[in-house]
């Protein structure tokens, strides 16, 4: 069923020469089928359809898109096993998490169905005209959110489902009523086809326009460039390392029609021990992170690769416990030999730093792909002096900073690049009596979390998932959650419009019901 | 009571050594006073005061901050005649004009106070925490809108009090929790620092953290560029040309950590006449028009700098009524040499163009910096041919396109760079008539407008002011109107955040008595 050509709207085209295939990390070994990179033409013919598309896409129904967005789910359902075991032979994770992914991938899929056809996201706004106002007549105005046009989305190699074919940024352009085109990650390049397959089906069984979506298969980077400086791609996600976000970024900005660019990028999510709950709980505590630094072999964009607390008596004994723990936890399997061998050398780099004390570094020998997890630590001026330990090693990695006293600690949360999240381990006491802590903590990340772990990313409303750069591009969007639609629209107004011909969601009687503000009052009033 | 100083913080400081003074282009001589342009020192000591004060003013309640809002708008409004003489003395705008301007700039303090005492612009969200779902436990999450930190705000040359000082972007960035620090305008330094005083003494007298507003005086592009530059700033809003604002824009893509820069910049605000409403009322038109593109000698961002319309007869009568129209109207003063300079040569630059119809050219002599009014007309061909002609001419100039068909017309506004505002003038048959012409207007522009002028743009929710790049460098986002204050925020979540220490907006009991989403449902409940 994965044939290994690209999807350029509904059509399975392969015209180039340069091919690649898929690696199976648990097995270590290549997987069979022949994937062949997208052609400049195809590119160009994927982008004309795209833009095609969007003619008649951005204005379809909330409804009918929501049935488009259903039907995606349904068919990646129907997709059955095959998904699974495709995944799982591209990314070397288990069953349960690709269930699981699958899920969450489905999951999002409903819930921004549900959001579009509810219809109130268009935060549609109402003044009505005022003929007699003096000194001057008002006029009537009317503002709703609008598509962007095309959007390219960069699938993620850690999320071979949620953050990737038909994944968050997906879900959340087709939802504005932007056409997508996905640049497939060369590592799941098969599970990206297959769910390439279901959107193309879903795509057709409910007469959206060809070209709505498209599927680009791409091993090395030229694609993607070219992508992103097409005149007529209007905004790109992309879920990754901050080198190949910045190097987006950096395309889009240079453009003459400078584009917006969303990249979740990385982050070393800094957890700050306070000292009363470290004196309480600090046993229990340490149990629970070697848990999250190693859930997963650490490949989460949350996990919490920097650990802050006083020097003194709990301090060392949270640090020996969670020594002593996080030897005991099996590794497993990486993602790919790349991200393992980025693994192998990230954490080189960082062992070769000085005045480094290594806490626990997992020592028995481990198949191929396997990654051994460490914990280091380090002084707080240490810390400070050293930017190389302010940079992510993405894996199960993480370093303790034991700060000489509170000013300390504020002082590195100060100087952290911006993160996707904060933890503080504290109980009430020392909430109220490190208020400046806590600040300094919040100015630095989009999610602050009080006596948990930072991984597991919560999909509803209230999430943020996007922090100051480089945990993100552009703080002012989540990449999780419902909002990350407006990181795909613009508001757009109609004044004078005859009421006829205006979008549903701003005409007189209201026929979608959805709250609009009208004269400054939240209302679903027809008018 | 004008000393040429520099606002750092609530202090006037002059170290430097390089001066200027503004100009009166009525009188065609210099104005007295010498300003002092900011050194390098000055420029990073309102960085750091704005840093600082931002650790107190981002928590300040929406109440307090309303506070020092309104007081600005006081003082503002007692520095009366003072404020009038010293704009009309460097801007060259008539009586009128300067105090309507004051009234806007007024009420637009005055509409953000009203905005952020009542408080549900945070767009506070709640999901409650689930500890029994299964498979996992949700945790909870509340999400809302925090400010971003030290914002730069550019003067615009042609809005001395709405665009500027204390204009939209000043207060929009305040009324989010972020200091500000102005680059005044040059062409109107004195009004600035009138205007500077008056946010000075309010802040003082509503106790907000010295450094939460400074104002520097620069007369070159270098103050700007070092105060986008300063790490410690995080956002920049900017209304002007597209060349500066471009500039602005690169510097802060090409930051270590890049800001976002919401610059407003030009736009030709295209029209199309549809040919019923043109036979039914082209003269009345022609009449309108000629008032709208000579309207403040034309120096508006939405100034009609382009007219369409299908070739024949009723085209013919439209644009000889226009042409007697406009050559009646008596030339006005522009804002200053360098601006009517730019007028005559943009000006020249386009008649040398070939193939043009000079149909109207106000002839008779006028004083120094009068701005002579024209409009040529061209063919649908030689628009699409030559990109000179898409450029704006900012000043009383418009240039009408006669197209041969329907497809030349859609073709043309599918070539257009991104506008501010598009406008229709049609009656009903036009408008079902002609659905792919007004589908291709609409997406070039920000705002579309049915049977009016694009000149005039009213402050209130429903306004979008901004449109596609250029005419705005992120159409994400307006630059009019209380929606402005999302340029400057970002959402920020708390999970598991105890109730006592959670932001007001965030907490149980709902004390701000703001609407809220909980559990996806709009309320103002408790909890």
């Amino acid at each position: 069923m994965i044939t290994g050509k690209n999807y350029i709207g509904n059509q399975l085209i392969a015209e180039g020469n340069k091919t690649y295939k898929t690696f199976n990390p648990q097995l270590n070994i290549e997987n069979t089928t022949v994937f062949t990179e997208a052609t400049l033409n195809e590119i160009d013919q994927a982008v004309q359809l795209a833009s095609k598309a969007f003619k008649t896409y951005r204005d379809i129904s909330g409804q009918k898109k929501a049935e488009f967005l259903n039907a995606i789910a349904d068919e990646i359902e129907a997709l059955g096993d095959e998904l699974i075991e495709t995944y799982r032979s591209e990314s070397g994770l288990p069953e349960g998490r690709a269930k699981g992914e699958r899920g969450r991938t489905i999951g999002q899929l409903r819930a921004f169905a549900a959001h579009i056809s509810e219809g109130s996201w268009v935060e549609a706004s109402i003044d009505k005209a005022q003929p007699e106002r003096q000194p001057l007549p008002k006029v009537d105005l009317r503002k709703m959110l609008i598509p962007l046009g095309p959007i390219v989305v960069f699938g993620a190699s850690n999320f071979p489902l949620a953050f990737s074919t038909a994944g968050g940024d997906t879900v959340a352009a087709l939802a504005a009523g932007c056409p997508v085109i996905v640049k497939s990650h060369p590592m799941h390049a098969g599970t990206g086809e297959l769910v390439a397959s279901a959107v193309v089906k879903a795509a057709q069984k409910t007469e959206m326009p060809n070209g709505v979506f498209s599927n680009i298969n791409s091993s090395g980077i030229e694609v993607g460039q070219q992508l992103v400086k097409h005149p007529q791609i209007k905004g790109v996600g992309f879920t990754g390392s901050i080198r190949g976000g910045r190097a987006l970024f950096d395309i889009a900005a240079q453009r003459k029609e400078p584009i917006p660019v969303f990249a979740e990028m990385g982050s070393i999510n800094p957890v700050v021990l306070l000292p009363e709950a470290l004196k309480e709980k600090g046993k229990d505590w340490a149990k629970t992170y070697a848990g999250s630094i190693t859930l997963g072999s650490g490949q989460f964009c949350t996990n919490p690769g920097l650990i802050i607390g006083l020097k003194g008596e709990d301090l060392d004994v949270f640090t020996s416990e969670l020594a002593e723990e996080i030897s005991k936890i099996k590794p497993t399997c990486m993602l790919h030999p790349n991200i393992s061998n980025a693994y192998q050398s990230n954490k080189a780099k960082v062992l070769q730093q000085p005045e480094l004390n290594v806490l626990a570094e997992y020592g028995d020998e481990v198949q191929s792909n396997f990654a051994q997890q460490v914990v280091l630590k380090v002084k707080g001026s240490t810390f400070l002096e050293n930017k190389t330990l302010h940079q992510e090693v993405f894996g199960p990695f993480s370093i303790i900073v034991e700060c000489e006293d509170d000013e300390e600690l504020e002082d590195i949360l100060n100087q952290l690049e911006g993160q996707l999240t904060g933890t503080i381990i504290g109980n009430n006491t020392d909430i109220t009596s490190n208020k400046k802590i806590v600040s300094a903590l919040q100015n630095r990340v989009g999610r602050i979390i009080f006596n948990g772990v930072p991984t597991g990313v919560e999909v509803c409303p209230s999430m943020q998932h996007g922090g100051p750069y480089p945990a993100s591009t552009d703080s002012r969007f989540t990449a999780v959650g419902v909002d990350s639609i407006k990181r795909w629209v613009r508001p757009f107004t109609f004044q004078n419009w005859p009421n006829s011909i205006l979008p549903d969601a701003l005409k007189n009687e209201n026929p979608l019901e959805i709250l609009r503000l009208v004269d400054n009052v939240k209302t679903r009033v027809k008018l």
